[in-house]
Formats: C-alpha cells, structure tokens, sequence
C-alpha cells in the first residue's frame, strides 16, 4: 500500500525525473561544483544543532538492537547541515574555496501535503571557504539555477530574493530590539496578511502600531531593479547593518539583470523561516504554480561551519526536485514519448532464432541504440503490440534481408543491424512540456 | 565524526562512483530496462515477509513522535522486496514482462567490516512477468551485467552460476529430506571447509557420512562450459529437479560462452544464503578481489511477488557498487585525472574586470566547457595554483587578444571564448585504473 508522504513515481515519470537530474547536475558540473554525497544520517546533536528546528526528524534504532546502542543516529532532513559537518570533518582534504554539488534524499516526519513529502529529493550547490567568503558567489548561485532549470520544459521560474542584514538592520534601526521574533512574524504575511502580523508585531514583538506598520511597509517593497534600495530608504530608516545589506542585495540583482535579465526579483518580504541563513536568502516560483510555494531556496550562512577558531562561511541553494515535480506530474504538465529507453524491439519469429536476433540487438546496443528483443515467439501482430503499447517506435523484423519498421508511420525498409541509424530524435525517449 | 558502517567519499571518489554509475545505467537502458526508485521504507511486515531474514533492519521514529504513530516503518535492506512490493501494487499500470533497472542506497544495521557497509549503493536489474517468466531471462542477466562492468576501468569480473534446483534435486535424490539445512550448511564451504561441512551435515541435516561427501563432492564441481553436467551425472543421482536444474544451468553457460566468453563459470557451491531464490543463483568475483567475496549477485525467484491468484515470477541480479567500490578504493586501483569537473579556470586580473570573466566563461559553458572564474582577484601565479591544486588542466587569461595555458605543458596560445576548443580527453575527468 502507499505511505502517505512517501512518493513513487511510475517509469515513465521517473524517466522525466532522471532528465531534470542530468540536466541539473550537467550543468552544476559547467560551473565547476563537484560531485558529493555525505552518509543519510547524521549523530541528533548534529541535526538539532542548530538550535529550534521546525523539522521533524526520523530517528534510526535497529530491530535486533542490544544495549551496546551507539549515538542516535536521525535521517538527514536537508543537505546543508550534513554538508557544513562534512566541511570541517574533512577540511583537511578540502581545497577551498570548495564547490560542491549534492543530490540526495532527505527526510522530514512532517505532515504531508501536496508538494510536501516526508521523503523528497534535493539537489543543492554551495560554495564555502575558509574565514571569508567573497560576496560574488552570493549573486552567482542564482544564475547557476537559471541555467539549469531554463533548460528544462517546465514553467518559467523567478527567483526572489531578500537580505537578512537589511531586515535586521531595518528593525534595529527602527528601534525593535528582538529582530527574530519580527522576522518570525513578517514570515507569516502571504499566509495571514497584512493586518494579522501588524497585530502580532504589536502584540508578540514589541514593537508599536507605528513600528509594526514600517515593517509590512519594507515587506511590500519589490523590484526587477536597484530601485527598491531607494524604496526602503524613503521609509527614513538609517541603521549600518541596513545600508550593507542594501548593497548586497543591489549587487545581486545587478549581476541577474546583466547575465540573466527576468530571472530575479528582490522582494523584502522573503525570509526563509527561522534557518541558519545569515545574508542573502533565495526562494523561487514557478510561474502558474506559485501557491505552492517555492520550489528552490537557499542563501548565505555566515556561521554553519565552525571548529575551534575555524570558520567555515558559505552560500548556497536548493532545487526541490521532488517538490517541483510532484506539482508538474499533479497536472500532467509533463509528457515523456516512450514508457521505456527502448528505441528498437527485434521481433522473433522462432524461439530457434533467438540467438540470431540476440546478435542483432547486441550490434544495435554496440552503437548506443537501446534495443530488446520480443519475450516469445509469436506472430508479428502481437509483437508490434507489445512494442505499442510501451511506445517503442521501431520493430526490426529479421529475413533476408532485415527490415526495420517505423510502428508510428508504418513505414517499413530494408535494414542492417551495423549501419542502420534511427533520426537523432527517436534515439531517447523526447521529455515535452504537456 | 566518521560513523562506522556510513562510509563518504570524497569528491574524486564521488566522480569516480558517478562515472561507474552512468556506465552501468546506460548499459541498462541499452537493454531496454526502465528507470525506477521505490521509497526508502516499507512495513516492517513486508520486509520480514520472507520469513527468518539475517539481514538486521532500521526501523524508524519521529522524534516527535505521538501516539498516533502509523505502522511500523523499516529501511529496505535490499531493492528486491520493495521492487517485488512495487509491481504487486502497481500491477495495473505496468506492462509485462516488466524490465526496471533501480540505482538506490539500502541500509541493513550489521556488523561493518571492509567492503560491507550499514549504508550503500546498489544497482538492480530485474525482469517480472505475470504467471510464467520466459526462462532466457535468466541467461540475459549475466550478460547485462558482464557489458556494463566490462566497459570500467575495474579488474575483470566473473560470474558464478548455479541453480537451486540442481542442489534440491540432488539432495532429494540423495535421500536428504531437509534440504534448506543441507544448503545452509553448504554456504559455509568457503568459510570452514569440507571436513566441517560434512561434519555439520551428520550432525544437523540428518546425513549419513556418504551422503554428507556427495554434498561436498557436488559442492566441487565447477566448469565453464556444459561439461559439469556430466560431472554431476556421473555422481549417480537422479530425480526430476536435479534434471531440470542441470537443463537450465547449461543453458545459462552455452549462452554465455557464445556472447561473452569467459565472463560465466558453473560453480555448484554457489547457494546465495537463505534468500528468495528458487532457480538460477548469481555471485561475481573480482579478479584479485576473490577474499572480499561477492560484488554481484542475484537469482531467479518464483514466489517472491503474488496477491491472491496472481504471481509474479522474476529474475534479477544486483551490484554492489559501494562494496565494489570501498574494495578498489581501498587498494588506490582507480584514479581520476582531476578532482573537479572544471576544466577552464578563467583568471581575473582585477576585480572589475568580474563580469567580463563572467561572459567569457558563459561563452565556454554554452560550448560544454566546465569553467570557473577565479574567486579573487591575484597575480597569475597564484591563480595557476588554484587551478594546478585540483588539477583544472587550463587557465585562461584575459587580454587583447585572450590567451588560454595548458598549465601541464606550459604552452599558452591565443584563444577565442566561442571557439576555443579542449583536446576531448581534457573535457571531463578521465578515470583510469591505477
């Protein structure tokens, strides 16, 4: 029986899914981040290190356990954290500034809901270096996941993008002194609107009616350009922290406009709930879909990694693989061409002649064209059946000589196993935005 | 801290295992088998299903946990009980014989010693049909198996075959009637000898001395072409099953010996444990490796997926990429040419000259060519550094015109970003045997 929260995609969606995975990690790999996969579990102290979590771990004991029970050991729910501890156990070996890509499962014991699983697939970048991290990486992650998911027939995404030193900065300037508590509540906005976190502000954060109004007026600001750094600063706030952050934010946007213009927007009302992130922070929606929430997120974190008097700051994102496909497959927003890899089926006439077909293919597969050959014996109407009904395209009938048939049009032509080329575009099974 | 048992490769290692992995699931496709992941999880009933199971399962908690817990939930230990689990399920959406081939992380909480892991990486192949499953399947798997690990830069394998029936058969023949406790103590050949072997089977199988030496002389029989069935004959035991395994095994190695000569052996001391199988059984040795024992193997079973009246016979064979892997890695046995993907790092005179290396590394990237730019700005030298430690084999510097250093040979030439083109063995790592 399925388990809610614990996705299965059939073949054909998988085959769609393994396309969105190439393309990403190809392209992860143009910019240079190398591969990396950090063990599933991590010791609970290491995931609840981060002080108040909101997510639901999945703690590990084994069935035939004894007394001899090691630490805890709880599944990873993001590829971030085990990241930052795999960075200072192995800082060693690490030439920094170190770039690396992940592609891994995580894991959340959290309520499920459409788009929301309890075992989901992440690919993430990062970047981190030891002491400081140049801030140009921070305006170069967002245009990694432009190429990547730009490449793909999905919907156009947009990238969002906010800086917590502007909104700490903002509230300290305005004179609220527990800047956490007001970042909590304003991350409430597209849930509760506007008038329900000016009560809260008011009512949780001490922060006066007049206050509370200034920061959903600064989480209402939003530009394609440099302009919303104008935006904030006629609301009259001064504060150091704020004017950095503004610079920050503005450099981001400028680098997206320049290599990737429509790819980003800044808009102050992202806050990425309570993570470790310490400067710029991402999220993405995928136009059409964006009640479901963001489908890539991320930012810099100043303070993750740190061992003694090492610090490890670094800055990165996150695809929702799974998140963003569970939403597209919910809508049959994506077609695949055939249910299998397969581009040829070699029919078999006898059961004698199965070796004879059994060379055939293998001088097909020889030269990168998938092919099988039919389960049994039988007449060839039942064999172009089973090859319809997976949407192989071709049926190559042996004889003298061999023919090769095109089951879509029925055109039918003599044939060699050696030579014989299918059009470039029948090779692979075509991933197409439905 | 490392946990043992949960073993993470570092980025060279992971490029290695990702160069393995896309051979072996190319290979797959190549074949005509479809893509498929399950979930991580299964009922606990469903992974002890199998009766008396050795392998030691994960069960899973939240940490939050309340009393509403659903069903207990294990890690799959295998990918066979949750691809069998998967095509009972979802019987009405696929078409049989169904091909998947199935690349996930399993976990099993043993004893972790070198080559065997509490976390790792298994690649799957298997055919199911509905009722009755064609037996040419079981040649097909070893071939598979041979093509995909016969194109890495790995020692050579050798696959050893042998058929459950044969030893049942046998044993029946011989007048043993306990013939799963027969097999079991069989399996121990390789760890304790023949003359425990024969003494556990008077002691706990209910054999008589003689019979206990013709267990271990069939035990002994192996041969790379049909010669062994002669071999067994000539034992002077006869009963159906032993005819119809001897059949089947020959079949398995004639086709063998016509594909891929020298890859399969008929080895009668083969017994794959306590496991699900019902026929042919798989191991593969590495050629040097023999101590470390199976790195791929699998089998023939009948009775593993059914719901009421409906049975789903099946064929499969599974390759222990982490076991291969930590094996070889222990050894130094392969190498790659660099430790990133990067293949052009494009130097950066002064900081703001950033956005016109940014372009010019774009203009690489669209060609295929993994660029980085420099993180700072530096005198060159320093900048060859960055790129001779991870072993990036060109730099290219900024200029009228640009230039592009083979930092190996020292030999610089003038360069254009939308032509320039690598050597195709510089495009992407090389891995190699050591």
């Amino acid at each position: 029986m399925p388990i809610s929260g614990f996705p299965e995609w059939l073949p054909p969606q998988r085959m769609i899914e393994q396309r969105v995975l190439d393309r990403v990690r190809t392209t992860f790999e143009l910019y240079g981040f190398a591969p990396l996969e950090t063990r599933s579990v991590e010791p609970l102290d290491t995931l609840l290190s981060k002080g108040e979590t909101s997510k639901e771990v999945y703690l590990l004991h084994r069935l035939q356990g004894g007394t001899d029970e090691e630490d805890q050991l709880g599944l990873h729910f993001d590829l971030t954290v085990p990241f930052a501890r795999f960075v200072v156990e192995n800082a060693g070996k690490l030439q920094f500034p170190f770039r690396r890509y992940q592609i891994q499962k995580v894991w959340r014991g959290e309520r499920p809901q459409e788009g929301r699983y309890r075992e989901f697939l992440q690919a993430d970048i990062d970047v981190v270096n030891r002491d400081n991290l140049p801030f140009h990486y921070d305006t170069e992650m967002p245009l990694v996941i432009g190429d990547a998911l730009g490449g793909l027939p999905i919907p156009r995404v947009r990238i969002q993008i906010n800086n917590r030193k502007v909104c700490e900065g903002f509230y300290r300037g305005l004179g609220l002194s527990d800047t956490a508590q007001v970042l909590r509540v304003v991350d409430k906005l597209d849930k509760i609107g506007p008038d329900k976190v000016t009560e809260q502000l008011v009512a949780t954060a001490g922060a006066t009616r007049s206050q509370a109004d200034a920061c959903v007026e600064l989480a209402s600001i939003s530009a394609e350009d440099a302009s919303f750094a104008d935006a904030v600063r006629k609301l009259g706030i001064t504060d150091p922290l704020l004017d950095e952050g503004l610079d920050e934010l503005v450099r981001v946007v400028e680098a997206a406009r320049e290599h990737a213009p429509g790819l980003l927007v800044a808009d102050l009302k992202i806050a990425r709930g309570l993570d470790y992130y310490t400067g710029t922070v991402y999220e993405t929606l995928l136009t059409g879909y964006e009640r479901f929430g963001s489908i890539c997120s991320g930012g810099r974190y100043d303070n993750l990694a740190s061992s003694g008097n090492d610090r490890f700051p670094g800055v990165g994102i996150s695809i929702g693989v799974s998140r963003m496909l569970g939403i597209l497959f919910g809508r049959q927003a994506l077609e695949v061409s055939r249910k299998v890899p397969t581009c040829v089926l070699v029919a078999l006439p006898q059961e004698e002649q199965r070796a004879a077909c059994d060379r055939t293919a293998a001088a097909l597969r020889r030269r990168g064209i998938a092919t099988e050959v039919a389960p049994a014996a039988a007449k060839f109407g039942k064999q172009i059946q089973y090859a319809d009904r997976r949407g192989i395209p071709y049926v190559w009938f042996p004889g003298e000589p061999d023919t090769v048939k095109d089951i879509r049009s029925g055109e039918q032509v003599e044939a060699d196993a050696t030579t014989w080329q299918p059009p470039a575009a029948d090779l692979h099974p075509a991933v197409t935005g439905a």
